[in-house]
């Protein structure tokens, strides 16, 4: 069915007012009044509504009107929360990977910049405006119960810092941010993951970090393994900027039972 | 470093001749005699090579000779041999679905339509030659060991022909065929795998399928099921029909260790 995200102040009297993008879109699909579409209310419900006729909301503007006949709690948002840090990286790199990453149940996207990037925008706000965008279709199109924010974290030491200490392992048994390097080959992700079920099963959060098409410089990954960070291969084959996230959200939604 | 493949054949006497293609790019790359760079056989084997002058091969044909440094075993190959089965679909999808399997470690991949497919090439042996060039490239760029085959499998009913009746799961506890159906919701991926794992470890081969953007045929799936093959979900998230493989690829590759 059809979906739209709504917030939450718009829902009353068991009626739900659509914005004018949204109001925009159905007319272009030719939605005819009495017919069901769902709208979200980006706190992972959903509402099982019917189109009601148009209302006018002044000058040329018309909003539709949706008639909630059902609330229902989404089921697509998964048990564990991961925020995606990814490097920024050249041409429609982060556009796949932050729709690749959305797909996957990512709750935020964290963008920066480290000493390898070739591609730093040099218009952060509309960079991360536009991916936003890909994010609310994607979220759309994937039945998302929640539109998973993007943002820029600045660079490489802000987002380290952004990362709440207790993510880091180093003073506890658990490791819940996880750096993905090419060039380690002793800690594989399987090894991190299943510890941490068996040592703390009812651990919620995930911070993952990929970095730009050069990869991490060896003091980046200095100063992340003193911080506690755990260092982590994604096996023998060289994966891509943009492929990396998708992988390590696809492994920890395989292993935390969301796949 | 930079990676070339070769035929078995080419290789003689402590030397391999490159092809006049991958000549040319070394010249393009200015490479000079005495540089360093690798050669995969295509069998698994990486050659530590060193670039010889060029030798005239007739007319204005120029062809590249290394000479071999070094034989080593290539590690990037996955101890398990996937076959993704896709189906047909729009625009780039493919051309990234082929790239992304390839990356992750795929040993062949088999192109098929199927009822819903909204996109099957009127020229069949033209795409999917441009497809085999986009896995040269990428496992050039991902360091693998063989150059995965990209194929046309035919329709739906050819391929479930093509994989062998044992790897389904009708007579057997394992399952190594296994169809990701978006309308599943009971069966998922990682308590089959987790099954074959406790069952028979000495697995080493699977088959996955993968939908077009349509998704599949009831009957298509109602075919499948009556000869073995394990229906399975991907999660209570809509992925779309690049996603799927990738996805699929990245769990399996997870849980036998190759990650």
């Amino acid at each position: 069915m059809i979906r739209f995200f709504t917030k939450p102040q718009n829902i009353s009297n068991g009626t739900i007012l659509l914005s004018r993008e949204d109001s925009e879109h159905i007319r272009s699909l030719r939605l005819r009044p009495g017919e069901f579409f769902v709208v979200c209310d980006e706190n992972g419900n959903d509402y099982i509504c019917k189109l009601e006729e148009q209302i006018n909301t002044g000058g040329q503007n018309k909003n539709s009107v949706a008639q909630i006949i059902e609330k229902r709690v989404s089921n697509a948002e998964p048990s564990v929360k991961c925020t995606v840090y990814m490097a920024y990286s050249k041409g429609d790199r982060l556009d796949y990977a932050v729709q690749k990453s959305v797909e996957l149940g990512a709750t935020e996207i964290v963008l920066f910049a480290s000493k390898r990037c070739v591609a730093v925008p040099s218009n952060i706000p509309k960079k991360t405006e536009r991916l936003q965008r890909i994010s609310l279709e994607t979220a759309k199109q994937s039945g998302r119960g929640i539109v998973p924010m993007v943002s820029d974290g600045g660079g490489f030491k802000d987002i380290l810092d952004i990362i709440k200490p207790d993510e880091a392992s180093l003073c506890s048994t658990t490791t819940r941010a996880i750096l993905f390097y090419e060039d380690e080959s002793q800690i594989h992700l399987k090894d991190v993951l299943e510890l941490n079920e068996r040592s703390s099963p009812d651990i919620s959060s995930y911070s993952i970090i990929t970095g730009p098409e050069g990869g991490f410089d060896l003091s980046e990954i200095y100063l992340a393994k003193t911080k506690g960070f755990a260092i982590v291969s994604l096996g023998n084959r060289i994966l891509r900027s943009e492929t990396a996230p998708v992988v390590a959200l696809s492994a920890i939604m395989y292993q935390t039972g969301n796949l």
